[in-house]
């Protein structure tokens, strides 16, 4: 007699609720992978944009959309989030669900207000971190989900086998699956998230409102000043639900860099040189690290090369690493704050990273692996 | 009777004392307007290179350098630039003497309380607000001056005629002059540069602070992020001796600064969306009015361009470039805060920037110009 398998859960037949960039990418993400995908989304034109960029199956209605879904994703804007988990756990009541919020503990606090233990299970909270500054399902990609960190952050409710098995699927995307405790996960992305986008708004507002008074003030404003404000042209009514939807680990993050910005600031008035050049030391050895940390865009591999200074330098090593068929990922001629010049970080996925550094090599350069 | 022309400055003999970066590529701009330069730096290798590299006359003493010149132009460290002034006045008393540093109040202080009035007249303060990520005489080059916003601070004892010819001479190295009060200059540098300094550094420190407890804090540190703390890997020497030389204007700054802070803390802890919206709206189009104006960090264009993300794509784009003879500055596949791909920033000089981009017009890019 043979024992019965356990009852796997497959996910094949997919609804994306909420068809705009992040939604749509996922559709078509899923598709390559083999999925049946239908999507549904509360603006028509929105829903009919993302069916014909993307071939997704057009649902007449929410209900429609999940009724034979397997996975429910829930894309929609972070403020109707909750609302949207909630009906479609009701909807589809063998589903799983998931959500693509970036923030989580306020989406899963509203959604367990709203439904049973049982539908709990099911809700395996999400946030893949990958994106594009364009929005739209007519900027969608099946490649905005490749290589990104993709978290998911269960409850103590979540039914440990659906978190399983969507952890299997996601990475079957090709993304790189982190689990984190929604505390922390809201907490970790509040720090290196939502305060850059604070303090980039913040800086931004004190020189446009000196502006009034000093109009040669933006005239004075080098490059440190434009990286440092670029943030703060990203979109007010996805930033301020973003930020109240986070407000408590905000706040706190907002906290910490005060507390720290008042203590260089007591420093630097009290002329104490010594101290503000080893705050500084610190900040520039942790800024050095953070270059050979893989981006939230795992799954990549770093090579560090150094090339000469001219005109055409760049593109013989671009052009090695192309005729060897590696992609590259990211690109970045790095300057050492010391000066010095020529040297180039390439990032390329991690399983072709042997074949990098191998067509390197062979062409006569010298990489060093970062990460 | 013909009545006699007003007598006139001429800058021709110029000395530059302290030859790195600044110091080499003023030099080097100098003699392409028709100058003869000669060099002094405390530390004989570095002006070696600097006359190696750039061709001024090395002298064999800061008063061999200064005894015939017209004009003394002072680039030393900033901790040095008073006394380097107060020295040059009295070892050249005809003169006409202006400094580089990125701070006036302190400096024209110090050296008001070392010289009499008729040298002080001959002391135009000035900023020449270029530069480069690089440091050292071997990376100077007269193309960093070509463009950039140059500041006259004059005292009220500065003698007007000597203003004069000395914008004039900064205008004719290819430089736009902006006179401003000293105390003006340092405040709004304090705002547009050195906030923007000590704010990077202190993001910085609050996630590598967190990351002993957190390890995968950075792991979701996007590209947003990487651009707010690119800053902190800045010399901590420099920035320390910058920050205490203006540092009642910089604290001041982080004073506006934390204050914008704490009213965006409490209206996101208030749940006061439409406020928070609304703060970021102004700040989104004050940076978007700020892509409109031409960037300090002058003597580079940037452009923008879209590939395919696929292997060869970014050869392609350095291989176009390479082959019309323009060196890549720079180049950036750019990231939005949430991710996103396939966007390269690609920066040249200046006085390529028009042959950058008809290559890429040719090779069927549609490049955008961002600065």
């Amino acid at each position: 007699m043979t024992s019965m398998p356990p009852p796997e859960i497959t996910l094949r037949r997919v609804a994306i609720v909420g068809t705009g960039l992040i939604g749509t990418s996922i559709a078509m993400a899923a598709s390559r992978a083999g999925a049946t995908v239908t999507g549904w989304d509360l603006d028509p034109v929105v829903l009919a944009t993302a069916a014909a960029h993307s071939g997704l199956g057009l649902a007449a209605s929410l209900e429609a959309a999940v009724a034979d879904a397997d996975l429910v994703v829930v894309a929609t804007p972070i403020a109707a989030v909750a609302a949207s988990v909630t009906a479609v756990l009701r909807l589809a009541p063998t589903a799983l669900v998931t959500d693509a919020a970036s923030v989580k503990t306020a989406v899963i606090d509203n959604v367990r207000a709203a439904v049973g233990p049982e539908d709990l299970a099911r809700f395996v909270p999400g946030h893949p971190m990958g994106g594009s500054e364009r929005s739209g399902p007519e900027h969608a990609s099946a490649s905005v989900v490749d290589g990104i960190v993709w978290v998911l952050a269960p409850t103590d409710e979540t039914d440990l086998v659906r978190i399983d098995a969507l952890e299997a699927w996601v990475e079957g995307l090709g993304a790189r699956v982190v689990r984190l405790d929604p505390e922390r996960h809201d907490r970790l992305v509040a720090m290196v998230s939502h305060l850059p986008q604070v303090a980039s708004t913040s800086l931004m507002g004190v020189a446009a409102t000196e502006e009034a008074d000093e109009p040669d003030i933006l005239l004075l404003a080098a490059g440190g000043f434009r990286d440092l404000t670029r943030l703060a042209a990203s979109n007010p009514g996805l930033w301020s639900d973003i930020l109240v939807a986070n407000r408590r680990q905000v706040a706190s993050a907002i906290d910490l860099f005060v507390e720290r910005l008042g203590a260089l600031r007591e420093q630097i008035l009290g002329e104490d040189t010594a101290a503000v050049e080893s705050v500084f030391d610190a900040a520039k050895g942790a800024r050095l690290g953070l270059a050979t940390k893989p981006t939230v865009r795992s799954g990549v591999a770093v090579w560090q090369i150094e090339i000469p200074d001219e005109p055409g330098a760049l593109a013989r090593i671009t052009a090695v690493v192309g005729e060897g068929g590696v992609n590259i990922e990211d690109l970045q001629i790095v300057h050492s704050p010391e000066g010095g010049r020529g040297t180039v970080h390439l990032t390329v996925a991690a399983p072709t990273s042997d074949a990098a550094g191998d067509v390197l090599r062979r062409a006569g350069y010298d990489p060093t692996r970062l990460a």
